[in-house]
């Protein structure tokens, strides 16, 4: 699973910085974590592939998350696209991108689903090889924040091994699964013989916007990476509070608590050009943590 | 006047080019034509300032001239904008913005007024110093061109020579509106004295997006500047037709029928990389061409 950061700045650009976007890479398929104007040319910018993305979730209405939706959702058809595309995003999205669509006659090459969040989270796409969850956070408005989790694909095939013991490739899913490989003489090939440990399924959590809350704590408890939004430093707390954000020191803590295993700060405020005291600020509560920065993938 | 590129692509941005937006300067007055997504980022990089908006004109629904305008729109909020903002747009936009804002429980720290357009065009701004009028062009969809003229301000003060003849400042309008200055002795200071020719009106045609068409010729007779969209080369004008957009060709043959005195190309397609050959064939027709770029500025 890798993360890549299109935008990590709060409302305001600034700095070279960007509203909120992000892709999580799975397995080839590119989940697009909500959507800030310009996103479309920051993947461009970044070589992220738009017909990969078939999954785009936005946390809230604020629009420094979605305001790079209604051009995206454009372009894809400009380009073509035949491939259907799922939004997951609370109701408020629905009526607005109906009437943008609607006022320019647009009608879209590719079917798009739209999938309306709401109440206490729940799955929202379960694939062979991944799922993710919502589940709410707190920021004012109805929020959400979304857990990705990779699922193991079983056991990993050693092709040189396999050539060895002249097992073909239509039994590789069987060598996947556990299973030993009989020969056509009888002879019994061990599974351990011809593969090796599967990769680890990961966890990211993805919580932004959101104040300093236990509430979604059980959900991400042990996860490999919890991006956690960051828009202020402990010195202006108060700010934090009164907008429903969160400050380094409070992303550290709930890191912390969650036993994650790395911490990736963002939703940077534009008042901070200098981001190092976020850094120094989070790590002395939970020393593996990572200021974000356009352009970077993260891998988990 | 002067007119600052910010985007001259047509919708798929590409080759570094944005979606359509531009701001023209008139006496400090900031107009901003189209608002493609990234134009509050583009305005930041090429120093336009937004508290010098007080004007900005939408000329159709197609999202690449006007995904920006949310945020932008949000972004001044957020700065603590207490000026009027007055935007001029199809009465589609108005019901977006709305839900926009009502979606994220926004409360402007402005007054926003919704100018609508429709009609066969007529007078929007009407100042002192400048006006605005809008008119139809041919888009398939509902879509305006704009014209933006200054206003003479009277002769032109010649701070030295007033300073000589001991002329008070309170006495400059009655000099600028072309009178003589009567000394407190009886003598008279003749107005050529200490004036000079004021700067001539200048009168800037904006024409986006349109197919080739005649029938706002007269409206934009003898133009300083025209700015008329070529999509396509010629080579593609069966595409420009049937897209309801121009060549450069075309374009280059209505500035001629208006007697413009300067061309500006703009709106290309994205499937140009070198706008080179945009120039070549409209020089045929029409000599006093440039083709736009975005970030430099055009003073007529």
């Amino acid at each position: 699973m890798r993360v890549t950061i299109l935008g990590n700045n709060s409302a305001l650009p600034a700095f070279g910085r960007h509203p909120t976007a992000q892709t999580v890479t799975v397995y080839g398929e590119v989940l697009l974590l909500d959507c800030g104007e310009g996103t479309q040319l920051q993947m461009q910018r970044y070589g992220q592939k738009w017909k990969n993305v078939h999954h785009i979730f936005i946390s809230h209405m604020h629009g420094d998350h979605y305001f790079g939706l209604p051009g995206l959702v454009n372009s894809m058809s400009l380009l073509g696209r035949t491939a259907p595309l799922n939004i997951y995003a609370p109701a408020g999205l629905e009526p607005i991108l109906d009437l943008i669509l609607r006022s320019a006659n647009t009608e879209l090459k590719y079917p798009l689903h739209f999938h309306r969040l709401s109440g206490e989270g729940g799955r929202l796409v379960e694939s062979p090889t991944f799922s993710v969850d919502f589940f709410p956070v707190e920021h004012g408005i109805e929020c959400y924040g979304f857990l990705v989790e990779t699922k193991t694909r079983g056991r990993r095939i050693l092709p040189e091994k396999c050539k060895e013991y002249n097992i073909p490739v239509e039994h590789f899913e069987e060598l996947k699964d556990g299973n030993d490989f009989v020969a056509p003489d009888g002879a019994i090939i061990k599974n351990a013989w011809v593969t090796a440990e599967g990769p680890e399924p990961k966890r990211y959590a993805y919580c932004t916007d959101t104040l300093f809350t236990e509430r979604f704590l059980p959900l991400i408890q042990g996860v490999d990476m919890i991006y956690h939004e960051s828009t202020y430093l402990e010195e202006d707390e108060d700010k934090a509070i009164a907008r429903f954000h969160s400050t380094a020191t409070q992303a550290a803590e709930l890191a912390r608590m969650a036993n994650a295993k790395h911490l990736l700060l963002g939703h940077f405020s534009s008042k901070y050009k200098e981001l190092e005291p976020f850094r120094e600020q989070a790590a002395r509560i939970f020393p593996n943590v990572t200021v974000s920065v356009e352009g970077v993938a993260y891998d988990l």
